[in-house]
């Protein structure tokens, strides 16, 4: 390669790079990479520098891996992203990623590619923006035994969610203030459906436990289905609705999922506001880490992708290092959770006592029960104690067959700390 | 070197460890060490094994320096530990250290010793415990033009000052509460007084700015003097009383001070409750992450250390790099805080007037002042828009003269976002 860079200092060992997709994350990437190249030859000996971008409409894949050493893969998407990746690590070329689909998908065998060709495959951006979960994971916690994530990995529910607790708007008038700020896409589907956050989730629950862990393994809700009553009734028990991605171990398999979840108000992810994400690692040695900060934003998850170059530029085969190999762990489905319930009722003698049976069957035990409103009106709003889901889901059937219970009842997760 | 471990699979290349110092976090360490050594083998391909201890009562420093690869000092104090620090690195041992005394005083010999001899000097335990920051702004932020630091270093005076609002109780009764609970020592002169929080800021400041601080660059005052009543006021204001750490750039200069300070309830140290021990970055290109965890306790510290190690194993030098060497810069004495301000005065026509003059005279301009109780027994409680301290200073030194005050103000600063 014959190259020359007329801002580099005579005799500067450049690092080429060649740029995948030039979005806002593409664009501030390459601002920012100019911004910083100076410091960045400073700490590693190595200037980076962009050598080629690939849009939809310019640069060609093939002439930009042969003039580059570090692929940066901002397109986003899955079938292109994977070939580019592939192609890359097979060059024996070090890439760089944000793509959380590609790596819930296909990060097993990527993760295998880099190990044998003993390249670096970056992915702090991948998860979480610019809050660093993924390098803590892999490297802080490399000798920690994780018993639990819980983590806010969508900033898009997230300021959802705050608006509606913050206003008491509903859900709609949220999502389009979201999308006016910039916050939600025009179809913000993969986002309040749940999808993102569950890509994000499988890859953690990927670095924490060493097992591998698809996106189809992760069962996930959105937040669609939540109302402003939801937030109105849970703000009186004192308790904040977020949309929670879980990764536990469960006896020896794992459970991933992710659905709105309560969480009382001293739990560290309540007080995570706007379109912030955060993440709480549990494991008995550490206690609990919890790191948050933008889960989004152009120059913030430009910043994540910096590191992992600068971590390439150092050398980051052995900088970052290859992920382990993933040992197989079954996927546990029916897991143990508090709930809270809401059931519009027929206000007459008995009708406690009724539900209270079809729970006490399943093995539910009621914490708390509240009721509002008189006659037809009336409401209750319930707390259950920790049980199997499956048990709840055949309480809740029950339930809705009584006479005197008007809709089927709302059930909302609970995670709560006394429990755990 | 002729080594055998009994314990390890015929073949496996030992990682030989001198620990120094057998206290609290020696011994948690030595426990999850043995605990945790198959898999540090299997991420690294090296064995870590405890080769030999010192204590005031056993070892020989010489003959564990000759056996050992690798030297995690957990004496604490000075001297000593310097002594030993310098013999380690200069004998070309990987160094990991809990000690931020001694890298608050000696850090820069010391990372310059690393440097040359081309080996690891760790010290993620020397700053908050398993909270990774130290990992965080080496690496993940390398690349980031850190503009300011906050940080809850210190778990006594957190838990200390989270008594007093929790409880409304004094000082000293937090105190002994800590005492009686282990979160604070016999002497807890070092983390009272502020020289705890000083040592781990200057070391935070070193890292983001790439300038040398000392403990000696630290202004610090304690929270011995914080009263029942400052914390009562300040919960009407929703404010929150923590210890604060800041180091943050002031031009071409630092600025690095610990200090009692008042948190809007918005802030995100605002929440960090208990012995928990908290550090916020700020920067424009990521506008700013917040870690959280324990700061202090035997396994935990333990965690942080054992990540050290594991770099160290998987070729510390290279993974996480040595500190770039310091550039001086000049340290700011007087900076712009927002303040409260209290003061006992006599309720008489005119002297509400007087103090503002006084505020007035030094460029102090009044945000808001809320007056308590009548004639003799009246009380001020102001918040003052920043200016710059020794302005205030001023200020204060008028309004103490003034005969209808009865004490010299109190003040304590406040960190409010609005004003940031």
């Amino acid at each position: 390669m014959s190259m020359v860079d007329p801002a580099a200092p005579h005799g500067a060992k450049l690092l080429p790079i060649g740029l995948l997709g030039h979005g806002t994350v593409g664009a501030a990437f390459e601002e920012l990479l100019a911004d910083r190249a100076a410091h960045v030859e400073g700490l590693t000996g190595r200037r980076p520098q962009i050598v080629g971008v690939l849009t939809r409409s310019r640069g060609d894949f093939d002439e930009i891996l042969e003039r580059s050493e570090l692929i940066v893969e901002l397109i986003g998407g899955v079938d292109d992203a994977l070939s580019f990746v592939r192609r890359a690590l097979a060059a024996d070329r070090d890439v760089v990623t944000a793509n959380k689909q590609l790596l819930s998908r296909h990060g097993e065998e990527l993760w295998q590619l880099a190990r044998e060709r003993g390249r670096m495959l970056g992915f702090e951006a991948a998860v979480a923006g610019v809050v660093p979960v993924i390098r803590v994971l892999r490297e802080s916690l490399a000798g920690t035994q994780v018993a639990r994530v819980h983590g806010i990995v969508n900033g898009t529910t997230n300021f959802i969610l705050s608006e509606m607790t913050r206003t008491g708007c509903s859900y709609e008038v949220a999502l389009a203030q979201a999308q006016h700020l910039g916050f939600a896409e025009a179809d913000p589907s993969e986002d309040v459906g749940g999808a993102d956050a569950a890509a994000k989730m499988a890859i953690l629950a990927r670095l924490a436990f060493d097992v591998p862990v698809r996106f189809e393994d992760v069962r996930y809700e959105g937040i669609e289905q939540i109302t402003a009553d939801d937030i109105a009734y849970a703000r009186e028990l004192d308790l904040a609705l977020k949309l929670i991605g879980t990764a536990e171990r469960i006896g020896d398999g794992v459970s991933v999922r992710v659905h709105p979840a309560f969480l009382y108000a001293g739990h560290p992810l309540a007080s995570v506001g706007g379109s912030f994400n955060a993440v709480t690692v549990e494991a008995p040695t550490i206690t609990e880490i919890t790191m948050s900060g933008p889960g989004a934003g152009g120059v913030q998850t430009a910043s994540a992708v910096l590191a992992d170059v600068i971590a390439a530029a150092a050398g980051g085969a052995r900088g970052v290092g290859p992920v382990p190999a993933a040992v197989p762990a079954p996927v546990v489905e029916d897991v143990v959770s508090a709930f809270y319930l809401h059931l519009r009722v027929v206000d007459r003698p008995g009708v406690l006592a009724q539900i209270a049976r079809c729970l006490g069957d399943e093995g539910a035990s009621i914490k708390s029960v509240v009721q509002r409103g008189l006659g037809e009106q009336a409401q209750l709003v319930m707390v259950i104690h920790p049980l199997l889901e499956s048990r709840l889901r055949a309480a809740i059937a029950r339930i809705g067959e009584l006479d005197a219970v008007q809709s089927l009842p709302r059930a909302i997760r609970v995670i709560d700390e006394e429990f755990e």
